[in-house]
């Protein structure tokens, strides 16, 4: 069999804290995926040997018919960059410290291309999702899972900012007198938007009696998370709903102090919670509406507005789904300026992999 | 005469809601400015007559030795880019919608470099500033005076956003349910570090009682000012101390923000109220450090940091004085490789302006 172009797969990584995937990115559309579970108590050492082994059959299967053009590697963060060096992650617990570039060039023997998991669904939405559609150079992105990340693309290229720690939304504060957050500060946006936060409002609500409305999720179970709380909303629990209406009002006012210190023309939001779109979206723009004037002046909807449409500004749920991390890990390790990324996203391949996503 | 250099002289005007003022950057290190009232009264096109005016004087008074390069504009925001149009400033009454570029560019027969004030006074201090002291490239700076600014350097370009309106760090959210802002939103950073702020501040606990120690403020001038309550401070006032302590802590929160967002090497305090450094820096940085992991992680002062000096977190004083903004509009003008600006701040010049800031 002849190689059909010399330079044509890449490998991607997505290291979390419950599951390892690895991806294949190739030339013609295909897109081929493994997940297998973070082995959490084997440490480091036997997290990378998984990694390893995974990324080996990978390149096994496709290197007699494509060129490895490179690897790339999503992590949680703290992830210091360039150093690739793992900065006490509470989604890795023992990791802290850790030389994940080091450790795995040298098992792999080559570079390895390295980023923050949100960074890179950012530079996958940029390249494949809404950054594409719409010809947006710039744009900042939150994913709104079991916790709230973030990555802001600029021109056309991450910011990763000085130590590879940039983008994180998801702990601007919203509330300085809020519950405590994991990173050590309190009312975080990530207290208030991510799915962690939707079970924790609603168990607040539940506690203080001003929601009989909830009562229903302890009765069903007691350990109910966001997505129990999302299912009773979308049959019209006027409880639940205010539960993501609140959400929508930290959004607010999270994405109100992005705007104004960033301007950008496209904040995405990404993550399972964004099914929840329509019952959050309203509040989160009534608050952003009122909180930035930047976003009163350019905001895309304004009819009377006299700035060019194209340097609005948007705020959309993303165009990618549960695999744009993995996919951004992929894009990392190909040169930027391949073309195969066009072929990939104009062959649509990418539509399968807006696939449901876990809540 | 000869004229000893073809591209060697720009002009910098500040138009400000009190003064409008002409700067005059040369090649030689030689800086002279004029100021002249802005005339509200008059309206969008009797400023303009008496910024005409200025310009074309230095103009005859510099082309028959110096080239011109350029001119350079700073105005207050919401200045759109780049369109050049002012979208209701609160210090320009009666300006909302004036289209300054074309109104400019039409009396002068040039094109005009535009910038919003506080951008420039960060682009000053990337390059004859800080910036320049520490070789980063990259900072964001904030400016405490009357209001809160602030201007973002990207790897040694300013970041304007999509519409010029980017970096207004004054209007981050700290406090959501604080003082109602002028630009819509509540309990932006502007209501808590900005010479306005401090007066009310001091009068909030002189009403509740709380602070005794401030009633000599009333006493003296009911009309008080947060200059006042500066030179209270500086007496040693533990009432006064306190009200710098209280804007340490927004300050802190709001940088938290900006720096989970940006990761920059370098967040600059600019404007008058850098004076009281010593009175507000301690507890700001003690909130940054509770508030923001990346802080924690990468900050110069952590003697354990394995992170490279050269890229760790630094928040510090300005190394410009007052005229930082006006420095910058002469910076916009010339071009950006123009080495005469090596020179200028070589010689030193730029220490002729670091008079004492008005408070």
């Amino acid at each position: 069999m002849t190689k059909s172009n010399s330079k044509d797969f890449s490998i991607g990584v997505d290291l979390g804290g419950t599951n390892l995937r690895i991806a294949y990115s190739p030339a013609h559309g295909i897109f081929d995926s493994i997940s297998i579970p973070t082995r959490l108590d084997a440490g480091p050492h036997g997290v990378i040997d998984d990694l390893v082994r995974g990324v080996r059959d990978l390149i096994d299967r496709f290197a007699a018919e494509y060129d490895l053009a490179g690897i790339g590697v999503g992590t949680p963060g703290p992830l210091e960059l360039p150093a690739g060096r793992i900065h006490n992650p509470p989604n890795l617990p023992g990791w802290d410290g850790f030389q994940l570039r080091a450790a795995l060039e040298s098992r792999l023997g080559r570079e390895i291309a390295m980023g923050r998991d949100a960074n890179l669904a950012a530079l996958a939405e940029y390249r494949l999702g809404l950054g594409r559609q719409l010809r947006i150079g710039s744009l900042c992105m939150l994913t709104l899972g079991t916790g709230v990340g973030g990555g802001i693309v600029l021109n056309g290229q991450l910011w990763e900012g000085a130590n590879g720690m940039s983008g994180e939304g998801g702990h601007v504060i919203v509330h300085h007198d809020g519950p405590k957050c994991g990173c050590g500060s309190s009312g975080c946006l990530e207290q208030y938007a991510s799915g962690t936060a939707i079970a924790r409002l609603a168990r607040e609500r539940l506690q203080t009696g001003s929601a009989p409305g909830l009562r229903t999720l302890n009765g069903q179970n007691p350990a109910f998370t966001g997505e129990d709380v999302y299912h009773l909303a979308c049959s019209g629990s006027p409880d639940a709903l205010e539960v993501f209406s609140r959400m929508g009002v930290a959004l607010g006012i999270g994405l109100a102090s992005m705007i104004n210190t960033l301007n950008l023309p496209l904040y995405v939001l990404g993550g399972g919670l964004v099914s929840a779109w329509k019952f959050f979206s309203p509040s989160m723009f009534d608050e952003v509406r009122r909180r930035s004037y930047v976003f009163r002046i350019t905001e895309l909807d304004r009819s009377d507005s006299i700035i060019p449409e194209a340097v609005r500004t948007r705020i959309m749920p993303a165009a990618l789904g549960a695999e744009a991390g993995l996919l951004g890990a992929c894009l990392l390790a190909l040169p930027q300026d391949d073309l195969q990324f066009e072929r990939f996203a104009e062959e649509r391949e990418v539509r399968s992999l807006e696939r449901p996503q876990a809540f």
